[in-house]
């Protein structure tokens, strides 16, 4: 089992031949995953700045053949080397400089310990920014057992600090797919610890459990999942008449959703485009397919640079946006002789076909912030006369017989996470948001939660926000108590009713 | 009963005393309504504009006194003058250039007469637009009669072509309380003739059938309703139990509330503030109150053209969209001294305190986008030190004893219904999505809609925004049928689930 | 000679017959003049809002024939009705409150009295911003004459307060040209009065000086000019070697430019649009002809409110600058048949032709921003075959014989000045840049100014800017001595080089 | 004699001691620089990717003791490794794809040779688009060569191609000072070859003839100059009358400035501050330190996407243009302890200082846009209370006492030189500016020009322009013969007057 970005899980399809795939529908930037369990190309990118500080010791041995313990004593982990971990510990707290709403939870929620008692394993990327998420969960009174959900994600100084101050961690960069089960298993089956919470990226961990330990899983008080593909993982158990757990979405959190998409994105598109190319975006004339979230940040940011930006679109409300905003809807055919960009954000399959390929203009670029890497169809050219030279990292130019040079990024896999960075703010109010949602469904009245999946409350949702507020120093105004009754409204929210668009 | 302006119907408490008052929770542009019998001062504004062609004549009869008949020798209508059809055809001519979409819509279903046999019986403001969509319906083949929900908003040529070409209209400008009801009856109650439909703005009509006619009530097969107050009020029905009748809610139709709110507001700040005061934006500072769709919009226009905004905001989630858009998001009392202009854009009552306006720099404007008129406390205005100059139309000087003027717009009514106008593209997407919805509800199998308010259907909403995207030229891309599988959608739509937020 | 619009002035040709027509190049906003004694369609519309105060008077009487004194005994004025200078004063007020700038450089140089010994005989339109330039003036030191550029664009309350005060006033609403003449002359010709300076805008009074009393125009220590044409009319004087004052040019100021251009006409494109058509902007194609100052502040204005923007050019630099903007740069007859408004800015003639405007779309909108009333060829509009149908005031309908309608604005006219309204922010950058020039020309050392035109100094320039930063609460960084040291510059300016471009 | 980035030249003072440092008075982006001979700190970092394809090679020969001799038998160059010239080729013919300007005036010029006997001898940064930039020169006639201005910009395997095709090229990354002169030397120092024009970029190869081969500087035709730095050596000269040369200052060219500027800069901010820090830029506070071209363009970008920006100015004018285009004006200190970025473009010294930088937030970014390194007082920085710590290339901690970390980006050298990339775009502006201003010098009617500087003709600058507008596919609409008379103008130009400020 191998992960590769983010949101990029690959199920692991033998443990689910009987589940029938039925879609979600999301067209968002995450839609459907292929099911697959084998190594993506894209395994290898992963994180790339994220994980630069880590270089590659040059120990060859295996974390799960070395003894190491750490200062208090205790060797309940497994890293690459505990001794990195002050180097670490300097990681984590550059990072909580820019969380600085966990650690506003943390101090809020410090004396009420919403969390005591909460024995929570924990499968998430292995980073600086998740520290500071699980150094909270700590504070806020829960136990933490922890592993990677992505086998090269891992920075390893973090993974070494967290276990020297006592949390049991299992991940290194560089896992094997034998290491990666391993290492689950590692933190679920431990002598004279149950877990009661679960965390999970991807939807791995709920599913060991699931299998290997039923009766473990059985006694969970609540399962926080934030990735698309778990969550999908989880409708599919909850169909299937499986999911004997309160389950909840926090990847479809307001908050989280804007900020994964449209914020992130509207600066990411710059970032990725000139670090790969360094092309000049005033004048350029850029078609987008797909006006959803990402692709309403992508067009703005590049008409905001002076670029002539079209867009394509199946849905026609979407479509009306688009026109209202300035950009004129067309079908990709009338405008791909001429544009000098073409990036695609439907969340759909061979929106790019090579036939379109074959009529761009000699110079043109091509890249994808949708999802995965079935966008633009990269199989159809991969062939013989066609010549591929790669100019830089993540940068190929296919070179057609005539000459002419088409400048493909990443391969077609998403240029947001392959060439360019998640914000620590962005990652921040994920966190937040996880938090939340351990701390809501652990602290539920019995009944409040059935056997199911659940989206993050409003007023949990308005809370991640309004403790991001801090860093912007932005003022909330407070309703009166008139106010509030001439709305009808609670003046600590939710303020607005579910179907809300925002 | 008296109107006022489109989206401000005031409710017939007489007829609802038994009704609990309960809010329906809508923070946006129009949100509650006082519910109160007086005429409102606003109601002398409606509709500025729309009407202006509309020169009143000099016959004081009263048209119920008249007889008239019309060029097929029918006298089954009462409008001002049936000979001024001629010119109110040109009117109605001109609008149909506007109204492509309705326009295309009959002539896609002409052939299949989607409305065959159905009997509606409308309540709206008769304009040269709702013409454009009688005429509609009647081409699609439905039987209509139609009333004013407004006394002042009526357009009499128009009255007198839409009865010229055979439709049965009850309405002049100018009517008495006692003419509206009248109206409403000889709508509803004429000889060998029973409604099937009901087309609502307002509600009035709905509660004149309910208790007066409850057997044609009982047979009605779907009420289609607009205004926010309509709504409401077929909420409270529905709720105590005596709505027997399907009814569809249009008013927050995706597409309809984008263009009443956002769209629409993004343009008319700019208008209306212009038209009453001549101000620059440039340079100037700007606080908005509220940042849901119609605050949204103010922000984006009044930065776009140089002026430097603030926000507030109760809402921890619409505040940290301030932020990412790049505005301040402050309490009013911050910048109150500082800023040339506030808006107002809340749905909340006294978002500007009387204590506020002392504060306020000399020659600031004042001015309300929200509902109603209960956002600024223009009452604490009313004091003997105050003195009140009108410079213009809709333009007030409030003199404070130091000779500080403040600027007071509408008297704190709703700038863009009184300072500007409503665009007929916007008025054509609600006259589609009221042509749609009877469609729908007419066509609907039995049993789809029971007695309970509906949401107009996804892939109706859609569907109005397919019609109105040719006015831009706007060419939507198609899936392929690989495409669709792999989304798991139908290839007509709908293409997103409801909870999608645009 | 008559008068028409702020910057439309008619060239008295009979003066001028000698002088060779020599175009000053200026492809700005408002370029060449054409010279003609006839009085224009463009000279009803004038000052549409300004003079809106200015109720007609029912008083039949010409001014000329009356015998009026203020409350000083004085009868060296003459005005329509003295007894409006109560009105009138109320309006200065007002007007002082938009124009901190003038009201400030009051305060400061009072004292100095720069002014002191200025006998001063002006010429512009007699508004009450205008009346603030004098009552500046006279407050700084100078004795004032004077009279209207407009025929039809003096307010007369305003002439009324400004002769209570004892400044000779001979300016009505409505003059003939007779009349018009009378009043240059009772303003120069005046026993024990000789003016030694001159604010003109248009050339009249200078022209009228210079022929008929060169006595005392060889005596005038400077001349101030606004206007292109004024300014035209200066330069073709001095090189015919018959200037023998020196003569200031503040039409071409920096300050004065930017805002008369660019930041008026980004607002007034949106407004005169508005008020005339209601258009709604969002998805619209539009073509601006033009991308000097006034099209870039067109094109940036629609741009921001959603619509699609094409530029047509002559000027490659211009041409690049509008790629680097995001705009496609077109021929007009590549989109000539999609587009739905189109707007010229060239300064030149017959940029939209008879063959042009035949294939534009139903419902599309022509207006010119540009100058005089050339760029859309108007007159091939007035044809048998074509029908014009005024719908408002300044809004035709041209009716081609399939029924094809084009909507003409203000008959080709400027839109800005027709159909919007002239900021007084605008209006006080003007009179600032007026009274700094008088100031410079009339405390000049002997020998820095020759017979010749000059611009406005740099340093002048800025101080205008320096005036007017206030309003905008914006706080100017000094310059250390070191840093002035290390850039060469005094601290207080000039801080560029005369080429510079802002 | 070092260089560093391509504007910032250090002069040779020992040259020119009886020079008086006299100020240009360019408050632009490229100011003064300091006179000093010593190679600075950021002589390292020259051009980062431009040169990044240059492997160092493990020769460590000196060219100079090496015997090379190309395809053709000629050993008339002195490169690293004639060998890699195919490598070169390939990078020259993918710079000739962004640069058609060029290619199109080679074109275009072919058959007329309008450089047939010009001997030309260039010192520019030697890379794939200078070489486009020689190769055109070569193809329009002239016989070229050249060495580097830069002693680490260099391109080895450009060289070489060029080198191969028989341009005498002499220059390698990695010159020592004396090499540096050397290669000067044998450019000009030839046999039986004597230069006629001189293309220089700093003032070096100028001054290296006019002081070693005074004979050879009298008989020059035309010097063609780039850089704010030699531009201001060659205002020396003529002011010092010794300028016995036509000189042409290309670098305040409309065209090329505004891409050096305002286009170029309103990018690279934004790449250089998300390459290094990976900061998100949705509602962070940003103070910007001038509004000149480069501040506008860094405004504009960081406004658009979602920053709230304060600006400082010590221009008036300038300070009134930041207001109308949104931007609060305020000095440093009122804003210093709550802005996240603080980017200078003054041009100027010491603009943010050590008190300054003691008030900034935890966490807040610190970088230069505008000139050298003098902008911000990073010297003040140096005192061993802070801690420096090095966290990335080009990117510091500095460290308070109290753990307060200020990021401090390329040491305060220009961020878009260190840390983001000059578009090739951007270089074709200036390359066909050069090539331009050789031709128009080389064939210019004796007495056109004088000893003296020029500035490029605006007929010139115009057609640099309107070559490149191909690129966008842009078409320009031509003046009819009617139309050029109305304007006074040539149909092929010049259309503006030389002041205009575009």
């Amino acid at each position: 089992m191998l992960k590769t970005t983010p949101k990029e899980h690959f199920l692991v399809q033998i443990q689910f031949v009987e589940e029938k795939q039925e879609f979600s529908r999301f067209p968002t930037k995450t839609g459907r995953r292929s099911l697959s369990r084998s190594i993506s190309q894209s395994s290898t990118d992963s994180y790339s700045s994220a994980a630069s500080y880590t270089d590659s010791s040059d120990d060859e041995t295996s974390p799960r053949d070395k003894t190491q313990i750490n200062s208090k004593g205790s060797s309940d982990f497994c890293v690459k080397n505990i001794k990195q971990n002050e180097f670490g510990r300097r990681e984590i707290e550059i990072a909580e400089q820019d969380m600085s709403a966990l650690i506003s939870l943390r101090k809020r929620a410090q004396s009420e310990k919403p969390l005591a008692g909460a024995k929570i394993v924990g499968c998430t990327h292995i980073t600086a920014q998740t520290a500071v998420l699980i150094e909270t969960l700590v504070a806020l009174g829960a136990q933490c057992r922890w592993t990677a959900c992505n086998i090269y994600s891992t920075q390893n100084e973090v993974a070494a600090a967290l276990s020297e101050t006592g949390v049991a961690v299992f991940a290194w960069k560089g896992e094997s797919e034998d290491d990666f089960w391993w290492c689950i298993d590692r933190c679920v089956n431990t002598e004279g610890w149950q877990p009661n919470m679960i965390l999970d990226d991807g939807g791995d961990l709920t599913h060991w459990v699931y299998k290997k330990y039923p009766n473990v899983f059985k006694k969970i008080r609540g399962i926080v999942e934030e990735s698309v593909t778990g969550v999908h993982r989880l409708y599919q158990l909850s169909k299937a008449g499986k999911l004997c757990v309160p389950a909840m979405n926090v990847n479809d959190s307001v908050t989280k959703q804007k900020f994964d998409n449209l914020y992130c994105c509207r600066e990411s598109i710059l970032d990725g485009l000139k670090r790969t190319t360094d092309v000049m975006f005033g004048g350029k004339q850029v078609v987008i397919c797909g006006y959803g979230e990402v692709g309403k940040g992508c067009c703005a940011a590049l008409k905001a640079l002076g670029a002539i930006v079209y867009v394509t679109e199946i849905d026609p409300i979407c479509a009306l946006q688009a026109c209202m905003d300035g950009f004129r809807v067309v079908k990709l055919n009338e405008v791909i002789r001429q544009v000098d960009i073409i990036i695609t954000c439907t969340g759909n399959k061979n929106v790019v076909t090579r036939d379109q390929l074959d009529r761009m203009k000699n110079g043109s670029i091509v890249c994808n912030m949708g999802h995965s890497n079935t966008e633009i169809d990269v199989a159809s050219l991969r062939t013989p006369e066609l010549t591929w030279e790669r100019v830089r990292s993540q940068v190929d130019h296919v070179i057609w017989p005539d000459g002419k040079r088409v400048i493909l990024l990443a391969e077609g896999r998403l240029l947001n996470l392959s060439c360019s960075t998640v914000p620590t703010f962005v990652l921040s109010i994920t966190a937040t948001t996880q938090a939340l949602a351990l701390i809501e469904l652990y602290n539920a009245p019995e009944g409040r939660y059935k056997q199911d999946v659940y989206l993050l409350p409003k007023k949990m949702d308005e809370y991640v926000a309004s403790l991001h507020l801090t860093t912007f120093d932005a003022h909330l105004t407070e309703l009166t108590d008139d106010q509030a009754k001439y709305l009808g409204l609670n003046k600590n929210g939710p303020f607005k009713p579910n179907y809300y668009r925002y």
